[in-house]
């Protein structure tokens, strides 16, 4: 596989995904600028195939696996990369295998299913997740897909970026994105740094992340598991591949936000712009209402994804 | 005010009212097309100023209103066409005042509040809420505007209609709606049965509400309020000046829908294409979804409005 983070490949991943990913639509709310004293673009990645972001990356992992003759892709998830590695594989025609633990939400284990990858279940446990994957895949000749420290992850994500700057790159100076492990954060970062190093990348954070103290001293959060309403990002330390390019391009640029901030931004568009993303997705929205640094009059948000239960409710 | 309902006065409130309306988005989901059969498009009436399609009769409304000198609008509502007359009213300058039973939720008050309109409260009757209009309204020479029965309303509403064959006048066949008081299925029965004959006009209704009946054999519900989940539509009998319309245009092309019907069209619009409609937009594709007659193979279904609670479930 592709063992480059680089502009050239990302441009490479853009180009070789494009048939089947949507180019996914910007939308803007007079009552949410006039809320945040701002003109607040939002990138609707929840409208992207199988609802979030990952299947940029996942297509570009599932293409390049492919090409490698690998027998198919696996990869451990309880939630949207599975449902984006799953659709990515049927797409091209290969074989999909995701290793879920047994207490895995039941619709997005049916997500992976309709896409007819083959579920493997397992413990609870990160340990059994990664034991059980990496037996299978090599048992099979499976490609592994990590969901945040892969670089074909990294590369393929990229391709939200050739899109924003082609649709808004002279209306925006910053972006404001949700992040967990990091995957989708180094692949904006780094384009972004390299391509338009006017624009700042800003990390937005569960307040018991502590990115800052990671980038800027070196120390590690102390908890595996975050606990907040942000599902998607509860994975509490970036990947060995992201960190460097966070701490090149991002190190002044975390923010930090509280789960009410989530809930009320989470509301917002909910009730404004109609949009059923889901609590990761307004995180990146919270740090925009609730900690706009001053000088930030255009800021992009990236909602990262709308994959929620029919019946959660905002508590 | 106007008296006719015709398309140069549908003509001349789409180019009255085009500098606050939104020329609102399609969109459509390759996943809800498998499951139909047909090639679905929905015109997002849920992103529309104030939420719903009601922006567009209103903002008629009021600025005829203005230009004849009225002190200003009043109506009586419980939810969206309160919420759409106030914010006309905002928008051009003129006094706005909503008559609300006691009993209206909530979040539909703080709606009308927030554009500046006067709220008057009443008891919980029709009789209330007219007895109590009327009277104010003609002791402040305000004009009433009537969210059904209204011909400044129906011709306004035909804005969407002009968008729709702009958009997509040469990739649908017909078009599916929510019916209740009958406004917007006039207007858009009307202005499509002059313009284009060749695109079917689908009603779309509770089970109970039985508008065949009436329309074939003169015949009208026996109930005032509908028992449905789509609260939009709740109102059982339509007005009078859409009455004759209806029966021209729409005599064979009513569409009678079950509650578990609705509710799973409103659950694959949320999670699919994660737009958070009212259940009175899912009564609409319900329609499409259940019981799409065999020859339709391009319908548009209008998704009304999406003004629904934050915490509202699908029971």
């Amino acid at each position: 596989m592709t063992t480059e983070i680089s502009i050239d490949e990302m441009r490479a991943a853009h180009k070789r995904t494009a048939l089947f990913i949507h180019n996914t639509p910007m939308m803007k709310s007079e009552k949410i600028d006039e809320k945040v004293g701002a003109n607040v673009l939002f990138k609707c990645e929840h409208l992207q195939k199988t609802g979030s972001f990952k299947a940029r990356g996942a297509l570009n992992s599932a293409i390049l696996a492919k090409e490698q003759n690998a027998k198919g892709v696996i990869a451990h998830s309880s939630g949207n990369h599975g449902q984006a590695l799953a659709w990515s594989a049927q797409k091209i025609g290969l074989p999909c295998t995701i290793v879920v633990p047994k207490n895995a939400p039941n619709s997005k284990v049916e997500g992976m299913k309709e896409y007819n990858a083959e579920i493997v279940l397992c413990e609870p446990t990160m340990a059994s997740r990664e034991s059980v994957c990496s037996e299978l895949g090599e048992k099979r000749d499976m490609f592994y897909v990590d969901p945040h420290n892969c670089v074909s992850m990294i590369n393929g994500h990229a391709s939200l970026v050739f899109e924003v700057l082609e649709q808004a790159g002279d209306k925006i100076d910053s972006i404001f994105l949700s992040v967990g492990g990091g995957g989708f954060a180094a692949s904006v970062a780094y384009s972004i740094g390299i391509l338009r190093p006017d624009i700042e990348v800003y990390l937005v954070e569960p307040e018991e992340k502590q990115l800052s103290n990671l980038l800027e001293n070196g120390v590690q959060c102390n908890v595996d598991t975050l606990n907040t309403m942000a599902d998607g990002v509860r994975v509490a330390h970036v990947g060995s591949l992201c960190e460097p390019i966070l701490k090149k391009y991002c190190t002044r640029t975390v923010v930090s936000v509280k789960e009410d901030e989530i809930k009320e931004a989470l509301k917002l568009i909910w009730t404004r712009m109609k949009q059923r993303i889901e609590p990761t997705a307004a995180l990146a929205f919270a740090g925009v209402l609730y900690h706009k640094p001053a000088h930030i009059k255009n800021p992009l948000v990236i909602l990262c994804g709308g994959n929620v239960d029919t019946n959660y409710i905002i508590n």
